[in-house]
């Protein structure tokens, strides 16, 4: 809940923008690096949940790694002063320029999703003189209990080599000359709630490790991924995620030996901290009794609720009416999927009113798009308004 | 189908990106210019289906006018070289200074979604010393047969004021000092392929307007909205649409009277002329039996498949083999939503082949983003490679 004092000064902004709470982002930062102290996990941040600047220049304090998808994000990260080798990269499509690019920054692994991948990241080593540092992104089968347009882990999805493709061809894996397969990476899905999930991750990965190190591979790290969930119903109730007990999850059920264990958090690093800020522009009745409410923000701001049917909170930061009414939230572009939450029961709501979309740290900015030729959105920093 | 010829020359573009048949837009233009004047009927190109530039200018020389859904896509048009008289602005979220600046331009209408925004209108265009021509967009109740996504003339939806509030605040609305009512605007969706829909829409129009008169409002034009589909299954069969049944049907039904019949249309006017041209990376098989093919494209090009589950022909440019496969077609983008067709018929297809996503210069470029740091797709004219 935002403060009187810091909503006058949002009211200072042309909306939407997005609001970034810089203290909340430290205590989540604060909270993950030493829950993992304690068993000298790795963490690397998902930097395609958010690639702001700032947010990234906190990362970089608090010492995290970059978790990457593309190459242009290692990119990002590299000019956003990471070193190289806290850099992992994964990603099912990895075009030749993209795996050169890794390479020549020598980044601490490349994470291969397909038998192809690897046999192309040989050859293109081979070219440069080189041996590469790889993952091998393993399917490993597990139903993360999430909304299936975010799983990863599941047997049919497009990530990962499948476990049994992995023991097949462990020998010819072992003959490429040009990688140097030091680890593996696996990633079950994205906001788990359900952290028993973990367990069976780690029942997984116990079989697959040992299995693979049978096969002759000496797997230096082990990267399990992310995918721990962040509270979009009641995001008060729990602005920090539970890091602690994810840890404390592994740590108890993951045969660890002499692994480092990395980790890789997105969502549950940033999506508490920002917010998108809108403005009310009109209300207005249908003739089926809808009663909307039209801000000026849109999908091209924040597309989860309209591509994934993902729940947002929403707050009127300025009405101070008594009365409550339902109001379907709704964006400027003209698409009826613009609808940001069909029934969300506010105070009073009228054309002036501030509202905010909480928990849009995370795959907001990120996502954004100029359709309708809207601007993109710009971003506004507690640090800045104290 | 494109030529062996055409297909040598994208090859030596670095994909993805969208090729456009600037002559198939040219025959389609022809279509709807030859189509309209048997009637004297208005066409708008309504510009968030794609506003490439060079698509933009063909447009202008065909001499249609111009349908935004905002401010900078009116900013667009004119910059464009789009006379404003030939500009009309629609949408249900409209900024004051998106008002100011289209009442500043002198644009034919600004078609008005809301009572509050007839309000809000007349106050800005006192402030202004001017009288604004506007149209009333009308909330029709007419169900499309169309993907529920894209109708906006139910009942339900959040475009236009419902007709029985028009007719209940007729008094009032013509009691705006500022605001000149000289059209009415309906619209009932999108991707219309049953064409007696728009029979319909002419009875509840013929009704509308007749009440309307009857209230006093002196109506000069009526602006019909857009909505005609296309041949998405099948583009070879049907590549340009089937104007003069649409305006047949119009004309056959509508009771025109004295007045000018405006239309909208943007998906049936560039849609068939772009294609996404992208490049297979690799193939693999899941566990369970998913053939994959990974290409270079991904949501961030073209996110109808993912946003609207919406189909889009796909077509191997390369492939000379006999056999045929079926595969699912996914993207770079790190995110499991990203399958452009679950289940496609393909000449067997490896790393390499070039391949075509059809039908997709509307809504195609206008909507892409740089999720996971893309870069935006460039794009390829055929005029260019002849």
């Amino acid at each position: 809940m935002l403060s009187r004092q810091v909503v006058e000064k949002l009211k200072q902004h042309e909306t939407p923008f997005y609001f970034y709470d810089m203290d909340l982002l430290r205590q989540t930062l604060d909270s993950v690096v030493w829950a993992a102290a304690k068993y000298n996990f790795k963490i690397h941040y998902a930097i395609k949940a958010n690639y702001d600047p700032r947010i990234l220049q906190v990362i970089k304090e608090y010492g995290l790694g970059i978790d990457c998808a593309s190459g242009n994000e290692v990119r990002c990260a590299i000019e956003a002063g990471f070193d190289p080798k806290s850099i992992v990269y994964a990603g099912v499509g990895k075009r030749d320029k993209e795996i050169r690019y890794a390479i020549e920054q020598g980044i601490f692994a490349i994470n291969c999703e397909s038998l192809q991948e690897l046999e192309v990241i040989d050859g293109i080593a081979a070219e440069m003189g080189k041996v590469v540092d790889c993952g091998l992104r393993v399917n490993p089968d597990i139903d993360p209990k999430t909304n299936h347009c975010i799983d990863t882990g599941q047997a049919d999805s497009k990530f990962g080599i499948s476990y049994e493709k992995v023991l097949e061809q462990a020998e010819w894996i072992q003959s490429l000359k040009h990688v140097n397969i030091k680890g593996m990476h696996l990633h079950i899905g994205s906001q788990i709630r359900e952290l028993h999930v973990f367990q069976y991750l780690c029942d997984k990965v116990n079989v697959i490790t040992d299995n693979l190190v049978r096969k002759g591979f000496k797997l230096d790290f082990v990267d399990v991924g992310g995918g721990l969930g962040i509270n979009y119903d009641m995001p008060e109730n729990e602005p920090v995620p539970n890091f602690a007990s994810v840890f404390a999850i592994i740590n108890g059920n993951l045969k660890v030996g002499n692994r480092e264990i990395h980790f890789e958090f997105g969502r549950s690093i940033v999506g508490e901290c920002g917010e998108l800020i809108t403005s009310v522009l009109y209300r207005k009745d249908t003739a089926t009794g809808r009663r909307l409410v039209i801000v000026d923000a849109s999908m091209t701001e924040l597309i989860r609720p309209m591509l994934y049917g993902s729940y947002h909170d929403i707050e009127n930061l300025t009405s101070t009416a008594e009365k409550h009414e339902k109001y379907a939230i709704v964006g400027t572009a003209c698409e009826s999927t613009d609808v940001f939450n069909e029934s969300v029961t506010l105070p009073k709501t009228v054309r002036g009113d501030i509202l905010t979309i909480k928990s849009a740290g995370a795959y907001g900015m990120s996502m954004a798009s100029r359709y309708n030729q809207h601007d993109l959105p710009g971003a506004v920093y507690s640090d800045d308004i104290k």
